[in-house]
């Protein structure tokens, strides 16, 4: 039988892992949750979705605009096995409570602390450990690009240190609201959380982190630094490491993919869904190796890179497929993601 | 027997076309031609588009970088019963000659003079008087879509005098080197070329337009007043022409839809390849009627809407369609653009 | 005695007002109000301000940073014969009742309505009406931008109608958090406000305007069509009428002048204080004249171009320069704007 | 008797430096070179600026368009002691000849090589080693701005190993051509040429420098993290060091200052020439200390801050002024600077 998900909140995450679950054969949307007729309420009702308020005086806004409600979050919660948890940033931790009175199983995003579920996960590092627990949150866009990229070299060459800066897209893509418009922000609360929050995934890694926001919609983009334990010889072993890596792809500047744009644009060629792109984009000529120092840029697509950590969380909650790797391949293959070799 | 189209050139426009005709029942792709081994190159390959270079240099070239090539432009043409000229803007005219001597039929775009073909193409003005000729241009983005929103009005209400401003994208999404970052910038030379051109479509209307570039890459946006002859007496009756006209999509800025960051994200919330919308994108509250002057905005998609007009254009010149809305209608339904009524 | 001129809020006009104010051989500043302890507040303090508090809240949060403080707003408009409004947008009308309790004449910004005074001051037009009135709104940026050249047309050939389209900065050079970054936004309730305010002013002008926003932060830019009632057989007349009028400067795009972001340069290199453009710039070589019809570009400084005309407005208010050619002369020489013929 | 100073291109660094010159006491301007009638060579002669043409042709062309022109290159080497290149990147290096032919001391930017002259000057760190050379350069902007911060620290703690992330801007505020509009470009040649550059000036200093573009005109920002070798106990002494420091400016977020946006206005509301901060602007706030690790943020000014550089240069290389103090504090007084402790 498929694995009942509700979605709470759809809007640039929730969407995405609605039409994900709905594309897996393990799985089906039992329902997602709004709070206002927007768009993507319309959106909801045109891609079948059964539509939920969070509570009854969204019903009402929602069924007064003309949509079709089926009830509220709670009436939700009892039709699923799993929730994915894709309310606003810092707002998730206010529903524990709710799903755990349904004993419902809950996913959280990376906008919510380490705390709210005591677990987080990717499913490169810690899928195993996932298998069967009621809770977990499935780390930030930022901090699961750093992980798939460090990963491997952690395990390959052993990291004494990382320091990686990240320069931050101002706004999402349909967001018109937001700027700068012409100005590089740098945040000053140092060193920033993307470091620690790597470190809830990687226990024990020494990393530190800074950041600049500028005014970009298109991914964000690490400028990494790794004093590596035990360096190989040359380049060809750290590549090697990453071209056996699931979800990250390498690209090429002398091949025109010279920025963020470009890489991008790969995605709206591969004809991915949304032109998303789920991978971590690592520029192949882009990597320097000097002495114990190693140097790498990676771009981050902040919408979708996401999305197949938690289909496979909701896999491993459930906790009816135990391998990592069945996992990992069967929603990279749904997706349509490049394949490589798993672990 | 499917019409043999070949693309000459493979950069925004021409990896748009052969997608397209790809996907019609009607045609086949004989080959693409392309000057240098860019990630397009790879990408043609990967959508087993037999690969042409322009000149014997360019086979080179190509086969250099371990591309797999059929050999040149001449070559390609051989194959060909139509081909669509997607060379960049001012190029093409000097393809005229290889185009004759190939007895091939030729379509052009629209940064092309209407001299290059004699004939200016829009599949709901003029369909008929395309029939069986040997050359024809697909007028530019902003062409089409003034020709699209004013055709309705001028055979409903009849037009005095059109004035439109466009407010021009500064680059397209893919492309990283044009500005500007931070500046508006007018188009000096008054009027600007996109009035007459409008009229080589829309033979003997008044239309005057402006121009701005500015620091976006998603979609331009027009600014249309319109003296309309016989003015109806409330705006139903024009939304009314418009709804019945295909490739105009009606948005809604009470829905969110409020720029054009949110009529790019219905296109992705679509499902539409490389998230483009073909149709023209209309604010349905955002028009006005005072009198005989009627005001509107719209959003034009520069690098796709032309891309359904290329595909009837190759059905007209190749004369086995003989007719506007069965053309229209097959084009629309494969390329998923949104359906209405059809002339 | 010199003209004792309070300024309530100390942002984007507020601090531009009161360094004009302090530089006019008539004037002098006896107090600015703050609410908060911004970087602007320490700025009044360099500046040798008196600075107060809008309320005596605001005068403890002052104080608590360190900033001597002399009083409130009360306090402050015992002192000044005038008081300039530029309390944020919309927030002004609320001081009326505080200004006429205390007797002080009162002027306030374009973001008011024109009911906030009953009268809207443009210096070349209506100098005269304004002398010893209480209060008086000096129109926005926008709106004395469109004046500004428009008048001289009504004057010297008459105008039956105007279309003009503007196109909006996002965000002022100093906000960093408003946007957008990526999008073009149509201000869709129409016709915008900007036409019928400019008939306050010119009052019995009719004019329709439409306005879309856009991602920069430099100057807006309007694209105007004016039908004339006596158009002149060339050009020349309309340039000669805009030479001589104050307040427009014309740039060349033959000389480089091809956007805002080199208009914006020609302030740096002119050495204007805070590199302001209090004048509008009017494309010399972007113009153009068919039949009764007359195009033009023009770009506006929104941070500034209002700045002498609240000088003015002061002067009128305060009644002792009857002369409007005095008053204009006076404040051009001291802000060091490119002078002209005066009316 | 001043030191006749020529000015070799008069373009964002020569018009600055030009009118450095002209407020010195002790230099001026004998001449600056144009090869096209641009807007600013208007402004040169607006300025009283002799005006030379660099070859015949150029004479020509600037005369036709009705400038005075007083000769060529050639001529204007004749009435100067030293010469400051300011041609555009790269294309210094072929005025050496020239240079030497003419016995005229010559000053190359930071566009050029170290080997053009075979000494690179920071007046903060090697002023006494450039008296009296005969040919010097001025490091670019990005490297002044690294060693401004960096040798007070090197001097005061030591420093093993630096690490400097370079946000840069993607064009000058004057520039309308260049992008990216809506992007993030990684500079893929690691390290970037930043870090060996400031090699050039504190020799031996160990250091690896990354880059990426932005969509941006205001400022470079730099994210560095240093390894310090007697770090000190808290933050403070690493803050008095930079307060000791000439032309580093501390700036706070917590005042509002949380982008270059807000640096920049702070420049405006100084009054300084162009709205230009020649200072480097560091955030106090934005400071963190972990162990021998140090992280900060710095914003550089990237038209201006050299500007005062090439004034203490010609100084040195004419050496009638001995001491660097001397010079500093003269030529940071008369630009009106915030002076500080000097060494």
């Amino acid at each position: 039988m498929a694995t009942r998900v509700a979605i709470n909140g759809f809007g640039t995450i929730g969407k995405r892992v609605a039409d994900a679950v709905a594309a897996m054969p393990d799985m089906r949307v039992v329902g997602i949750t709004k709070t206002r007729p927007t768009a993507e309420a319309w959106l909801a009702a045109s891609r079948h979705f059964p539509l939920y308020g969070v509570a009854p005086e969204h019903v009402s806004a929602l069924t007064d605009a003309g949509l079709q409600v089926e009830g509220t979050l709670s009436d939700l919660l009892q039709q699923a096995d799993v929730v994915v948890d894709c309310s606003p940033g810092k707002k998730g931790a206010a529903n524990v409570a709710a799903y755990e009175a349904a004993k419902v199983k809950a996913i959280f995003q990376g906008g919510e602390k380490h705390a709210v579920a005591g677990f987080s996960f990717n499913a490169l590092v810690n899928y195993k450990q996932a298998l069967g627990r009621s809770k977990a949150r499935v780390v930030s866009c930022n901090t699961t690009g750093l992980i798939r990229t460090l990963f491997p070299l952690h395990k390959t060459f052993g990291i004494d240190h990382v320091h990686a800066v990240i320069v931050r897209r101002g706004a999402d893509p349909s967001d018109s609201e937001s700027g700068p418009i012409n100005a590089i922000e740098p945040v000053l609360q140092l060193p920033s959380h993307h470091g620690p929050d790597v470190a809830t995934v990687l226990e024990g890694l020494s990393i530190a982190t800074m950041a600049v926001a500028v005014p970009t919609t298109l991914m964000h983009v690490h400028a990494i630094q790794v004093d590596l334990t035990r360096p190989p010889k040359g380049l060809d072993a750290v590549l090697d490491a990453w071209q056996h890596t699931p979800r990250v792809m390498l690209v090429r500047g002398d091949r025109g993919v010279v920025s963020t744009a470009q890489v991008m644009e790969q995605a709206r060629d591969l004809g991915r869904q949304r032109s998303d792109l789920q991978e971590i984009a690592l520029w192949e000529d882009g990597i320097a190796l000097d002495g114990h120092k190693l140097y790498y840029y990676q771009a981050i697509h902040q919408e979708s890179n996401v999305v197949p950590e938690n289909i496979d969380c909701i896999r491993a909650l459930h906790g009816k497929v135990k391998d990592q790797t069945e996992s990992m391949r069967l929603t990279d293959k749904v997706l349509g993601l490049s394949t490589s070799t798993y672990p």
